[in-house]
Order: C-alpha cells, then structure tokens, then sequence
C-alpha cells in the first residue's frame, strides 16, 4: 500500500505533501508495455464508474474509456492497492475510495431520459412499423466475428430510423446502407418514406435475407454483395441523399466506410450517418475522425453519445479484449455495455474524396476491444 | 406563375420536361445581391417548414436555415408564385405545394422525447435545486441588445447544469462562465457539485446579481466584471476544469469566446461547453468553427442541436432582421423559436490556443440576425 491520506483540497496534478500516489503515477502505470493512449481523464473516469458500480460490465460502460485502455487501468489501481477483483466484483479498497475521495471524484451518473433512453428522439410515425420490423428481426442470421458484426437493439435502429426522418434524410430521398446487420434498410423502407434503399453487404447470409424480406414486403430495397474495400461502382458514386453505416473503428477501417459513404453522396446538403464507441477509440482517435469529416467537405451536424444500443454477440468470450478483462463473466443477451454515438455529417462543399482501393485487414489497430 | 406539373419523379437537379422551375433556380433567385450562404438544402428546408407550419417563428424554428438566407428564400419562393403571405400566414400556393411534393418534400417532423424535450438528459439531483433556482431566476436583469443578451429558460439552465454533471464536468470541478445571462453559475453552484465558479460578465447589472446571490445563498462563486476581447488574466489562464459560454454568433465574436474558455482551461481531459444556433449560423460557419475546435486540439465530444431554448428579448423588434422579416409579429415570452445546440469539447493535446486581444465590434457578421 502505496497511498497515504490527503487534503481534501489536493489538485490532481500535486503529488507532494501527505500523498504518496498521484494520479499522474497511476497513469504511468497504466502506460507500462502498451502503445495504447491512456489519460489521467481515463483514470478519472475509471474511478468515478467503479464509485456507481462493481460489475466489469456496467464498470465498461460508465466509464466511456477504451476497454483496451481501462483494462490497464483497471490493473495499475489493483498493482496500487486500490482496487480488488478477487471476489468476481470491481470493489475500490479504502485507500481506492480514499484516493478517489481526495481528488474531488464523484459516482458517475447518467442522467439519461428514461423515456427515449437519452436519445432525445421519439419514434412518431416510425412506431408503425416497429411491430412488424421486430417480427422480421426476430429471425435475423446471428452476428459473426468474420465481418466484426454485432448489431444494435431493434428499440435503437427505429429511434436512429426517426432520427433521420427528423432531419430530413428519409422521405423522399434515396439512402444507401453500407454494411447492414443492423437492418437499418428494413426498418427504413418499412415506413415508405424513402424513395429507395441500396444496400452493399458482404455477408451472403445478411445478402440473402434482406432480398428476401423485401421481396415478401414488396420493399424498394437494392441489395448488392459488396467489399468495402473496393471503391463504390459508378453507378453508385455520387447517387444518394443519406449514406448509413456503422463503420469498424480501427481508424483505418473506420475511413474505409466514410469514404465509401461520402463518395456515394450527391453532393453539398446530401447527409452521412454514422456510428462511433469509446470502447474501440480514444478521444485521440475521435478527433482525427473529426479532422476527415471537416477535409471530406463535410460538417458535424450531430453527435449524439450512447444513442445506440447494442446486443450481445455469440463471440463476445473470442473478442481481443476478453482475456485481458479482470472478470470473465459473459453478459445477458440484452445486458447492455457496448453503445455507440450516432454522428450525423452534411455536406457543405464538395465532397472531397478519394477513393482508393484497401488490402488486408481493416479491423485491428490497437485499440480494437472485439474483433 | 412559372411553374408547370412535374412528374413524381423528379429529380432536384433535373430543370428540364415539363418544369418551369427548379431548386436551383429558386436559390439563385434568392442568392441575387446578398452575401449570406444559401444552399438548395436551405430551399428544401426551408420548404418542409412550410409544409408544417404557417406562422414566421414556427417556420424559422422548423427550417433549422439562418434568419438573414430563410428571408430570402422566402421572398425568392413569393417571387416564383409559390408562396403568400398577405394574410400574416406563410401559405404555399396550390403551385408551390405542386413544387414540393414534385420535389419529394415532407413536412418537417421534429420527433422531439415529450418528455425531456429532445435534449436526452434527466434532471436527477439537479431537481433539487429546480425550484429555488426559478425563484432567484424571477429577479434576473432583463435581457438588452448592448451585449447581443438573449437567455435560455429555466428549463434549459437545469438541464445544461445536468448534462455537465453526467459528462463528469462538475462534481469537484473548477468552473468558469464565460458571460453569464443565462445564470448557469448560479444553478452550477446551487447544487453545491462544483469546488469553485468563476464568472467573467461585462454587464454591472448582472455582476451585481449574481453577486449577490451568492451573497445570500452562500454559494462558491466569484465574479468578474471582464470584457472578453481582452485576454484572461494569468490567475484564470490553465486553471479551470471545465468552461461554459453561450457566445455571439458571428465568426469572429465566437471564436473570442471559445479562445478565451479554451485558454482557461487546464489541459487534456478538460471540457467546455458552447452554444451554437442554425438562426444566425450556417453549416458553413459551423465547419470553420469545428475546423477551429480541432486546431486548438480539442475533440468534438457532444453535439446536441436544438438543446437550448431562449425566452423571447424585448428587443425583438429592434433586431437585424425584424425589417426583413415576412410578417411582424411580435411573439410571446416563451413562445421558442431561436434555439441552440449544446457543443461539449474535450482538449485531447494542448490547449494550442493564442490568445490575443480584439477591438471594436465583435457581434457583426452577414449572417447574424438578433444585434
């Protein structure tokens, strides 16, 4: 045990006086034999979800740190003294709640609407739909970690679905889906608001499922077997009003998608919508996302955090980050941790992109926590 | 009357068949001797409105297009005979409603949670200090046009202080309020959350205010009586957690404020907190101010549109563009139509800012409407 009592008035970035441990140590700590980036902010975080919470999961999703990035943080407070697993629960020690106290940290709390779940949005017309659509889900081909696939709650896709009626990129416009699992195309062109859907999916199981479903429904869906790794068909470039997707987030990975999406955009006005988590990208990551949407021609119109919900996969013991977590407990098909912000981009000039043509992987990087 | 029946097929980019008129024509119609940025998405917009509402403050809240572009395309829209408004009613024509729907516009849906008015947040502990809070806020100075003032509802204070707390912005935080009309140091420091809050305000009568407030309630807040063309004192430089400021909405003045809040702050894993309109700020803008967050090596973290609502100024008939409005109705105190989204920043490296100091008028630019 490291840690010593201190002044209630102790700044984070004072590691003189009656304290032996600062918070900038146990970042170093952390830091130790791993090129992922960590911040005092990560171990800040950290403490404050271990205050609301002793379950790795809910732990994971309070936090809004990488899990690659508070795995190791996780380790460095237990190498400290500060925190325990032994029982199968995150519990703080005294000295841990002693040092979280002495920083001026509180519990996280959410403060989330519990009538939209803190997406702020209401389903209006797209209620409709929502018995048949979860019908249609009900026998959806499951995720599989090929295509790092793991899909959203049916409640999520109809709340992104009005989201982008609300906006103005649905009715009457032509939308693209660039990987599908999430059966956004379904969802949308249920409503007939659209006047068409295409949607590119590599997956010969989503291919063959979604075709079928839109023929039984007589849905205008376009569904076309496709690598994103390949650049977009001429047909394709330059054709649509809303591009969706929820790209893989290795920051690689993560512009393959956008660009794929922006290059199918009409142009200034025609809108793209995305998907972005902290559990697989650091702020670090997030701002040069951010950079590549502003160089796209483009602009943030939106970015609404934890707006999207997501079910557990069949793979989740497999995913990269599983052996390093301290407590191997496989969550509840609907017990969620793993959400990601919906971001909504429009054109303003442009779009300035080029397409290229990727090779190998585009899922790893270091801070990929499931593929 | 230049408008002819269109297939409904009709593309937006497609002025050829049996149109007369097309998106583009009413843009450059609209475009004619101003400099304000009109893109055709604002005539889109601009017509969904329309096609939801009659009344000029419905319209100008629905349309989400800058006040000084919104006149214009609706005089354009007049021009072409698509639009009247002799009545005091925005109505489409029979041909302007032929226009639209040729066009494939729907009327606007907001689709905003009844319940927490789209923001997605919950009071939680916050609503403790709800009513008192409105008690203080009944007393408050009365808006004035010297400044560019203009403040949110009591609603919109709360929940703001609310959405700080749960990004882990307040609790054990230093804060500093850049310009204070909205009283949110007063409401911050209600909760008894913050350590500290510093507030730099121009306006006596609102130094005075809160000052005395604090006075009476006991609360940690110190005041300032700063204009913030000038640079911060060094006591205040790199010494708070987290800044709040609603700043005036020309290019310039924004990024005055946003300089001085990010020069506050003390580094990585530091936030702040803005305000940013549709009413008097197009996309365009939007993009050079993202473009500015990012060098100043901030990410990004939250873009919440249409969080703030603000209680109607009695300078209503005094502003900008009050003369170039379709119908001079002067609308209740709390009948919301200028809105603003909640930005949250998060510095990621840095803060890289310069600050200087600035002369003369820091609120004019083609786009602002309200000075």
């Amino acid at each position: 045990m490291v840690y010593a009592c201190a002044p209630p008035t102790l700044r984070r970035d004072q590691g003189t006086g009656g304290v032996a441990l600062t918070l900038k140590e146990i970042v170093e700590r952390a830091r130790k034999d791993t090129v992922v980036p960590i911040s005092e902010r990560d171990v800040e975080r950290t403490l404050s979800a271990l205050l609301a919470s002793e379950d790795i999961w809910r732990v994971i999703d309070l936090s809004q740190v990488p899990v690659m990035a508070l795995v190791r943080v996780l380790s460095a407070l237990k190498g400290a003294g500060l925190l325990d697993w032994d029982g199968g629960r995150l519990v703080l020690t005294p000295a841990g709640r002693e040092f979280t106290e002495s920083l001026g940290i509180g519990p996280r709390l959410e403060l989330k609407c519990p009538h939209c779940g803190g997406r702020g949005t209401t389903l209006g017309p797209v209620g409709e739909i929502a018995g048949r659509f979860r019908e249609i889900a009900a026998d959806r081909p499951e995720a599989i970690q090929d295509y790092d696939q793991g899909y959203v709650t049916e409640e999520t896709t109809l709340h992104r679905v009005a989201f982008m009626w609300s906006r103005g990129d649905l009715y009457g416009k032509d939308l693209i889906v660039l990987g599908d699992d999430d059966l956004v195309s379904i969802a949308a062109a249920l409503t007939r608001a659209p006047r068409k859907v295409v949607v590119l999916e590599i997956d010969q199981r989503l291919v063959d499922f979604i075709r079928d479903v839109a023929e039984k429904e007589r849905l205008p869906i376009e569904v076309k077997q496709h690598d994103l790794r390949e650049p977009l068909s001429p047909d394709l470039k330059g054709h649509f009003d809303t591009f969706f997707c929820d790209p893989t987030e290795s920051l690689r990975g993560f512009k393959v998608f956008a660009e794929r999406g922006i290059a199918a955009l009409r142009g200034p006005g025609s809108a793209g919508y995305l998907g972005l988590t902290h559990c697989e990208a650091s702020y670090a990551k997030w701002r040069e996302i951010q950079r590549f949407f502003l160089d796209a021609g483009t602009v943030i119109a939106e970015l609404r955090d934890a707006f999207h919900d997501y079910v557990n996969w069949p793979y989740i013991d497999h995913m990269r980050s599983w052996p390093h977590l301290p407590v191997h407990r496989i969550p509840g098909h609907e017990e969620i941790w793993y959400r990601s912000a919906l971001v909504r981009i429009e054109v303003v000039e442009g779009p300035h992109i080029e397409e290229r043509r990727y090779e190998g992987d585009i899922f790893a990087d270091e801070e990929a926590a499931t593929t």
